[in-house]
């Protein structure tokens, strides 16, 4: 059975019914674009993926538009998200993985770590989001920094995760209300940052 | 004659000893960039133009590496510039024209305006970097939302600019100090935003 639904900005979505809305299939990129799509017409936050950095190589136009004959994926400096909250500044990045023992760090590189060290360093608010074993987690950024000074590995052990991680609810709408964790975190005391 | 010299993080540049620094020839996004990377150095501040949003139509394998085949360019929702200053969430858009007498407004979408005046309401600081009859202005968001609300124009009258907008000065290093500028503005009244 198939039932339409209304988002908020008339946004039609159609999904299935006997499917719980816990795993209907989004992916977590997905959860935390529909997200900040709420957030945004909540007017509750700006937050925005940046678009993956690509570097062309060939255009030609058609029709008087300017379309890409040859591009290549470049590797981010930054991470996947930023924008702003409660008047601070937020970045972040969101990683799955179907390893069940450890979180590998191959696809976090250098600059990213660095960039992570910086935003903390200015005062803002930095993370990841991490799914694994079924469960969303968010890590703080000064967490994940302590773990990759003091231990030179190539991933980070699940129980690292499952002790300094705080647990992200998947619901409905929003579909996942990191903010709420956020709050807990970064707005119990004014003026905590990192 | 050519003179070889070397930035601070060893990145080599070649220009031409006759061309005053005021006129080597960068277009204003350029000067903003090789500012930004002296920003990131110094860790004066964390600022980085967002990768332009591609939609991607066709992909395939070179030797292991994904190639994009064929890719179209799509429209921004927000600023071309954001990153974090002392704290402070900032997000901006730096325009050039070669019109003397108006700024034309085709160029700045209408998400674009409604995410600058997003930006104001949650506290972060938004502007625009317009060059204009070879002098750069930084107009502050407010003052550009002021204008586009009281006048259902298509373009902004130079003398609005002159009288609204703040100079910035261009430099050797680095080449475009507009956080001078933004510190003036923003920074001379404790909590100041907009």
């Amino acid at each position: 059975m198939v039932i339409k639904v209304l988002y908020p900005n008339n946004i039609k979505k159609e999904f299935k019914h006997n499917i719980s809305h816990k795993n209907r299939g989004m992916d977590l990129e997905n959860l935390i674009n529909d997200t900040n799509k709420y957030y945004i017409e909540k007017d509750i936050a700006l937050i925005y993926k940046k678009p993956t950095p690509i570097g062309i190589v060939d255009v030609s136009y058609e029709n008087k538009h300017k379309i890409i004959k040859k591009g290549y994926f470049a590797s981010p400096s930054t991470l996947d998200y930023n924008g702003i909250y409660k008047g601070k500044y937020l970045d972040f990045e969101a990683k799955e993985t179907k390893n069940k023992t450890s979180f590998p760090l191959r696809n976090i590189h250098h600059h990213q770590i660095e960039h992570i060290r910086g935003v903390i360093r200015h005062k803002g608010i930095s993370f990841l989001i991490i799914k694994m074993n079924g469960l969303i987690y968010l890590l703080e950024g000064t967490d994940f920094l302590n773990y990759i000074d003091s231990k030179n590995r190539a991933s980070i052990e699940y129980n690292y995760i499952k002790e300094k991680g705080h647990l992200i609810k998947e619901a409905f709408i929003p579909a996942l209300d990191y903010l709420k964790t956020v709050d807990k975190i970064y707005f119990k005391e004014r003026g905590k940052s990192g």
